[in-house]
This record gives structure tokens, C-alpha cells and sequence, in this order.
């Protein structure tokens, strides 16, 4: 059975890439990497993980642990830092590899692009050993408007996102506090948020991107609008047609957070404001799943030629 | 002292109603209409309220207690119902009177309006002795767009708007129950909410409108999008340079809504997406404060030459 | 395969069920009864339910629909008037059936006792063919208190529960709408839960129980105190040792909604207090998982002689 | 006017300290004290707070200002540092001076006791210049216990208390992190919170305390068992008779935190368990209130001869 290895194990979407990995049946965790639980086992990081787990390692020794795939859950000062093994598949949850255009990548992460697929399955499959798995905001918003890229007018698409907290990772920060979120909500990051120009590179135009924190803790909401004579509901059905992880929603059926969350699935509706003539497209999904460890594992599985959707959760509970 | 009744004072709007006229200076309480309460004290409502207040009167009965100002805080079916003194200012905070054009006014609301102006004091101040109270929804939209209007490309502009659940009422319905909301996020009503036309009328053209409901008690921010060429900065600083309650916010600071619930205050801030040109507009409210309650307050100070501001809640708490 | 039908579909308790009965490998739904939705597919119920289930019928044809095994998802009038068929299981997630006292039940149902078996399996494993499923706070509460029953003092047991908003169901009432539930927390039902008799029948003496209600969508937590001379940390391992649902956790952890939610398992957490010697026993779980669908299922499996565990969730996702 | 000075004006206690002041008719602030935020006006803490406000200036010079009186909103270890005037009336909002005796002071907070007053103003009013404000759960458990305690059983006493995440302040915690506070429900601190001690010295006897974290932002809530042959209520009654901030509620009204928010007011609700003989007194209050900053007022106003409430916040907006 192939080996996969965890960098970063200890982080949100480390974890989580560790709940897929834990009910895959066709990858064996062999180490996992955590600088601050080296030494620790699986326990110190959720209780309900048993000994069956290997101890956590530093993740230099995860790195050298000879699996066939390595998930790099690490910063994106950490992950550009990172030798790839040159007999490994290595997805990389991080931004650090997103970007192509040299220019483009030093401005946002301040590193230089390397050999590296973008990998977002259903658009994008992922080619070669090494995978820079995409953005969680990215993803809801390139599957809402990839298949219609073409049948858009670009200078008038607004990106209005929203996310839970944990798409801000488990790092303390005063944005995260508690105190801060509940009851609250606002925009942030306007102009300034590094999934823009990840969206634009992959449509090809840049779209007008705003991010807004909610308050939950898991879960992403991006209403997109955009001015098109197609049909706009035609062109996603079919570019989703085959899709395991993607559903177009019937007619008058809005996406919601409830549905799409603790799973991999993404939920799409389609939309017309009468009074306008805009098109609107919303697409839910969860940050650490769709947006993160779930799309990192389906990579995983692509590119190990394993079944897809194998570890994946393609539906929560239903309540 | 001038006298006010409330009628419909038992739901949410009312109860804010009544919770500024408590604290107003130059207004005097003298009938609380609420056909479910009638002759319960106001204690039934809130154990704060006490002794010194009427007890609960059937709300034909607070509409004949001789008040200066009556507020109506009914559905839009029992407020289209009412017949307004002659000598009463009347403030409704329903929809029932806010479209002035018959056709519209029937499609939204089955009403056919009458003489009521509009009043959204810092934009269409109130005149006469009938004024339709705004939409909460509208109300941040127009404060946002308004001062923009004769400088955007009006095919172009977004409202996207996200509103905590006090928005809908305290009537029980599905999407209000907290099952359904907790954790939840997701738009509704898209292209079919009553408060697009409202938007409309007051705009001078159409604008594409979506609301989403927000898994928070109160609050409600709206995040608007246009392509303009004048610097919407100080038209904006500009129309609220000597407002009380409408805050322009310094370059980089977002609106958000635990600064302004339980306040009549709105906050503005003003945003410029370089990657597109886009000039994001966001404004934050409460939509029981400056979009419902406060508002009413506010105008009917103004019809009654007292202070504009009487008995309104400038600011809340600042944690 | 054995096969299975639900009665009251809709609500969340039959909603539940059916999501356990949907990853059950050895039992088949044949029959989904709602009044309400009589005739729909059960997409209208949700939209990520698709075309190979059968469509809603009244819960009367349900009943009639000759399954294996129904159960009864049902208000407790409603479930006290189904007529068992003889050949099926039947195990009834109201508490129509919990009462084994006729006065008790009367007092608290207005229901006549039957031939009912109380199914908590660790603690009371269900016999016959008819079974009454227990209250949510019940199984708390019983989980931490029946392995100390013979140990503690009877007088001084203290349970201070607090449970998520769906523990009081899908049907619409002022305490479940989110103006009320969002922000605020409250105890509720003092000395009048129907929940405290049915705690009393199964552990042997009354206990005071105060339910609080938490703005959480889902998960309930038990805090027990008792004052006793014996090793309760040995007392609750031994008697969940064999257990694949309930977890007594190493000494320090506390067991907390967020391991729990979306599952069918129980954490069980035991402290002492040094300052007086009480012994604190906690026990959480999801109210609609261990507390209702999941416990309902694993009782139907073990009266049809299938893998206890069979359809239920062990664990949700990590983070 | 007297004149305040607070230090440790950025942190949660400081900043609604600051609040109180800014809507006190007899107080006048001269200095902000925050080593973090030193130089920067006093809009660098909230965008609301303009110009009227002096600087921020480090901690040691607003202690040396000169101001009347001192509000010490640090940490305990801070606090305990501090030399205080002679002149001048100090509250401190930390636990370092609530401890009288010389090695339980030692034990939880590693500092020796002075000549402080414990000020707790309906139960133990301030006393000379030098007042320890109580912690927010012990302020809560004492007005709900201390008019009872000649009357109950010691060894049967239990407070299971609930707070929001602002009772942890604005420090950046694990704990604190809306990933691990959202739909999330625990008890912490168990046996061993320092608040146990400070209930423990005004009782006059240890009580099983156990405090939760609720998934709000503010609010907390005790629920207190205790066996007693005398009349709660009355009792109750009886001890806050004349108090402006601590209500007894009627019959039958249960305490809830919405009530309570924003405000310096607690509310107290007593119950009987009639399975049990068991007596349940509730109180609800702000932790930031009443619970602290909306306290320290209070005794300030006592010890400076102003009236008690001034400043305070009695009550919320209704809804």
C-alpha cells in the first residue's frame, strides 16, 4: 500500500488531511510531522486518536521518511523551504507554489515559482509529481466561473466571499479571537488578499475579490456576480456533469454552509436578478475540505492513480 | 410633552421602539398596542419594564389614544390597514408605504400607496405628517450608493447584503429557527426581495441586489460595488460631514457590526480594488438601530421639531 | 436484507435515522412516512438526498409497509397511538414508552405504559421487539450516573445539563427561534422536565436536574457532582471498558461538544473538586446522534441480531 | 470634577472601564495607560473614541498622573507591582489583592496580601482607598449565595457556572481561538480556578465550583444548588431590596444572559426542585459588567462620595 507522510500535521489542515488519510483505504500513514509535538503521540493532538498512529517526528524527519506522498500543511515561508524528495508526490495545502509568473509570486509570497502543477481536479487536474493544491477562497470561486470564463464580460466580475474562522488557520491571532467573532462580521484584506491574483491567473482576468470573515467555525460562501448572454446554468451543468464532488443545485435551491460542511463536496447554485440581467453564482464549501484537505488528498489519489474520491467525505449528516 | 403610541409593540421593531422612546427626553409614552398582549403589563414583554409604563391596549385602541406620533410596527398587511389621524404624525415601519409608483406598490406589496413621503433624514428627510419608515436593507444601500449616484455606472453596481436574523421578524417561520441558522450562512430571496424596488425608487435606477442571512442576533452590513471615476471618498465624507449617526471611517478601517449594534449609528468605509478599478463601498448598521427603531425615532424628531437625535443610542458599548 | 421504515421523517430525529440508515450496510429503507411531505421525493427533505430512496408517504402507510423494523420519530401523542404490528421492531424515539409507572407516565404523558423495553444498550439493553429509545438528556445523565449509583449519596446528586438547540426539535416555537437562542443562554423547565422521571425510573432515586439551553446547533453536556467513598474513575472504566460508543477519557481531558458533534459516540470525563471532595462526572454527546438517531439504530440492530455499531458514526472530522 | 486614570486601558476590563467613564457626569479622564499603545490617541484602541480623549501614555505615567482615582485593568502579576498613591483611590481589576490570607494569596497567585478591601458593594462595600474588585464568577456566585449562607448545608453547595469568552480577556489563548470556541461547549479549569478561593474567603466556606466556556462573546450565568429549610426567595428579596443593579426576578422568569449584556445589572432567580427539596438560585450578569469593569465604577463612586450608579449602564436595548 502506498505511504504518505503529513508536514505541518498539527495545524488545521494538516489535521483534517490526517481525518482523510485516517479513513483511506488505500494510504498508510507512515509519519507525522510537527515541530511543536515531536516526540508527542497522535493523542496530544485529538484524544480520539489511538496508538495505532506513529509518534509525531520533527518535520525534517517526516520529510525523510520515504512516503510516496508528502502533504506540506506548513506556512508558506515553510513550505517554499522544503527539498522536495525527487521520488515523491508532494502536495502542497500552502500558497507557496500557487503562483507562476515569477514577478506575480514574489510580490504575494516573496519566493520564486518552481516546477509545480496547479491542482484543482475538476479544471485543473494536477500533472506531474509536484502539486501546489489550490486556495480554499480560489476554489469556490473558479468553480463558479471557469466554465463560464469565456462567456463573461471580465470588467464587471465581483467575487463576494465569505469564510469561517478556521480558513484563517490555528495560529493565534487577534482576528481569530473569540471575543472578535462571535456576533460579528465584516470584510477584510479588500484589495489585498493573495487569492486575487491566484483567481485571476487560473481565469485568466483579474475579478473584483472581497473577503469577509463570518461567524462559524467551518465553512465557505462566495456569491459571484457576473454579465453574460449564456446560459449560464447549461455551462456549469456540463462542466459538472460527471462530478462526484461538485453539484449544481436545481433551480431555486441556494447553497448553504450546513450542507457542504465536515465534507468535500462543493454545492453550486445559479441565479438571475430580473431587475439587472446579472448573473449570480454561489458556490459553499468547506474551507478544510473542498478548500483544503479534501482537494489535497483527491490530487493525492489522481496523481498515485488511486480511485478519487477514495478517504473523501462526500456528504455530512444530514440535519 | 408630546405623547406616542406604538402599535405592533410587542414584536422586535416595536420593542426597540419603545426602548428608545424610554430613554427619550421629550416623549411620553401614553398607549402600547399589541392585540396578543392587550391587558398584560408591559413586564409580559421584557420583566426590565416596569410599573410607570400603560399596560398593553388592542392596537385599534392605541391608534384612537390621541397620541402626537403613533409608530407602526405591524406587518405590512395590518399597517396598509390603517387609518392614520388626522392630527398625528405617523410613522410606519413596515413596507406597506415606502413605494410611491401604484404598479410597483401593488406587485411588492398588494397596497396602493398614498401620501407619504420617505424619510431617510441624512438623504430624504420627512415631510408632511405620514412617513414611510426605509427597509433595513435599503436603508444601508442608500446610505452607501446615494451619495454616488449622479457618478456610477449604474448597469454595474453590487449590493450584496448580509443581515443577522433579527431582520426577519420574531414571527416563528423555518428560516429562523436556530437549527436552521446556527453555523449557517447562505443568500435568499435572490432577485425577488422587496427591498430592490425600495433601493430603485430611491436610487433612480435598478441595481442588483442579493441578501444573505447571517448567523449573529443583530446587525446587518452591506458590501456595495461600482465603477466610478470621482473620488468617492469625499462625496461620501462630504454628504455625512455633519451627521450624528452616519460615520465615514478613516482610509483602512472596515465597518463591522460589533461597533454599531444596539447603536442608531451607521458606519461607511470606502475601498479601492486596484487589480480592477472597482470602488467598494461597505456600510455596517444595526437593523433594529438606524435600519428599523432608530430610524423611526429619528423621524419622527424631526416631523416634531425635537432634537434630531433624541433618545437614540449614538454609540454601544465599546468591547 | 432486513428492511426499515421511518415514521416522521422530517424532523430532525427522523431526518437522523435516516442519514445512519443511509451508511448502513445491512438494512434497507423501504418506506419513508411524513405527513407533510406525503408524496414528495426525498430530495424535498434535502437536496442531497436522491432518486434511490422512496418517496414520502403518510406515516400511517409507513407503518402498514410490512418492515423489519420502524421506528418512530414521532411528538409523543403521535407515537402514543401507533398500533405495533406483531412482526416488526419497533423502537420509538418519543417518550411516549419510557415510563414504566402507570401514575408517572400519566403525570408526565398523559400515556398508558405498554409492553416497552428501555434501550440504553451499555446500561439497559433493549428486549423484545418493542423498545423505548431514551431522552438526550437522559442518556447523559445516565451514562455518567448508573456505573456510581450503588456509590453515591443519593440526597446531594446534582445534574446540571445544557443542551443545542436541536435537542427541542424542528417544530417552530419562541424558544428555538435564533433572536432568542444567538448570544444568550438560559436555564429552562426547572423541576419540570419530563426527562427527570425518566432519569429516576433507571438509576433508582431522583436527582435534581436543571436543563439549560446553549446557542449551539447541535451537542449536550452533562455535568454531574456526586458526593461518594469510591474510585468512580474505576467504577466508569470498568464499565465502559468493552465499549466501542462511550470513551472515559485519561484523567485531565474534558469532554467537550465539538469531539462529539455528529456522532454516535459519548466522551465521559471525571474530576474531583479538592476544596469539598465532590467527584464531577461529565459526560457529553450529540443530542441527536447517542441522544436519539444513533442510540435508536444501534438498539434496532441489536434485536435484529446485527453489528451493534452498524450505520453509526464512531467519529466525526477532527478539527 | 475628580479625575480617573486607568492603566491597562486596551485590554477588555480597561476598555469598558473606558466606557463607563465616557458617560460619567462626575469623572473625568486625564490618563490612558497601555504600554502597547503608548503615543497613539485613543482612536488606535476604537475607531469611535476621538479627540477629546488624551493619548495613550505607558502605565507608569498615567499611575503617575496625579488622577483621583486609579483603575488598575492589568494582569495580576502587573498589578501586584504596582506602588499606589497615597492621595489617590485605587480599584484593582486583577486577583492580586482579593486574597486576605498570606498563603492562600500565595498559593493561587504567587503574592503577598496588603491592606486592600474586598468590594463587592451590595454584600461588602469598599472600605479606605485601596479596592480589590471581585472576579466575574465570584461576583455572580456570592450574590446568589451569600444572603443564604447561614441557612444552607456547606458540604452540599454547587456552582456550575457558564461564561462567554471575553471572561478570558483580549490575551490571545488556545482557549480564546473562535476555532476552538464556535459550537463548541466545555468546562475548564476544574478543582483548580482561582475564583473557587475568593467565593471560598466571603462565604465563609469552600463550594464545589466548575466553570464552562459558552460560545458567546459576553455573559455569564451560575446555577446554584443548595439544600436549605429556609426561604430562598424571601431571603433574596430581602438583600437587594433597595439595589439598583441586582434584580430578584418574579417567579417563575429564569435569568438569561440577553438581559444582561451591556449591562452593569445581574439578575437573580430562585427555584425549587420538587423531586429533591433541592433550592436553585440563578444569577445572570455581564462579566464585564457587573462582573467587572460596570463594578469597579461602583466602588469607585462609593469611595469618592459619588452617586453609586453613576456611569452605569441599568439596563440594555430590550430585544
Amino acid at each position: 500500500m502506498p505511504t504518505a507522510a503529513i508536514l505541518g500535521a498539527s495545524g488545521y489542515a494538516g489535521q483534517e488531511t490526517l481525518d482523510r488519510l485516517l479513513r483511506h483505504p488505500d494510504l498508510e500513514v507512515v509519519a507525522l510531522g510537527s515541530d511543536s509535538l515531536a516526540g508527542e503521540t497522535a493523542a496530544a493532538l485529538d484524544v480520539r486518536l489511538n496508538g495505532s498512529l506513529p509518534r509525531f517526528v520533527p518535520n525534517e524527519d517526516a520529510l525523510a521518511a520515504g512516503a510516496d506522498v508528502i502533504f506540506l500543511c506548513l506556512s508558506h515561508e515553510r513550505s517554499a523551504a522544503v527539498e522536495p524528495p525527487d521520488d515523491a508526490v508532494v502536495v502542497d495545502l500552502s500558497g507557496a507554489h500557487r503562483l507562476a509568473d515569477p514577478a506575480v509570486a514574489h510580490r504575494w509570497y516573496s519566493v520564486a515559482p518552481g516546477a509545480w502543477s496547479y491542482g484543482l481536479p475538476e479544471l485543473f487536474p494536477p500533472a506531474g509529481t509536484l502539486v501546489a493544491n489550490p486556495g480554499c477562497y480560489a476554489t469556490a470561486a473558479l468553480l463558479a466561473l471557469v466554465p463560464l470564463a469565456g462567456a463573461v464580460d471580465p470588467a464587471t466580475v465581483v467575487v463576494d466571499a465569505k469564510s469561517g474562522v478556521s480558513g484563517a488557520g490555528r495560529e493565534l491571532k487577534s482576528s481569530s479571537h473569540a471575543g472578535f467573532v462571535l456576533e460579528n462580521f465584516s470584510p477584510y484584506a479588500i484589495g489585498a488578499h493573495r487569492h486575487a491574483p491566484e483567481i485571476a491567473q487560473q481565469l485568466g482576468f483579474s475579478v473584483c475579490f472581497v473577503p469577509h470573515l463570518l461567524p462559524v467555525r467551518r465553512g465557505l460562501l462566495a456569491t459571484c456576480y457576473v454579465q453574460t448572454g449564456e446560459d449560464a446554468r447549461a455551462l456549469l451543468e456540463d462542466a459538472y456533469a460527471t462530478s462526484d464532488l461538485v453539484r449544481v443545485l436545481p433551480e431555486g435551491v441556494t447553497p448553504e454552509l450546513a450542507r457542504v460542511q465536515g465534507t468535500d463536496a462543493a454545492e453550486i447554485g445559479v441565479f438571475e436578478d430580473g431587475a439587472t440581467g446579472t448573473t449570480i453564482v454561489v458556490c459553499a464549501l468547506d474551507n478544510l475540505g473542498k478548500g483544503a484537505a479534501g482537494q489535497a488528498v483527491q490530487n493525492a489519489n489522481l496523481l498515485l492513480g488511486l480511485d478519487e474520491s477514495a478517504g473523501l467525505r462526500l456528504s455530512g449528516v444530514l440535519v
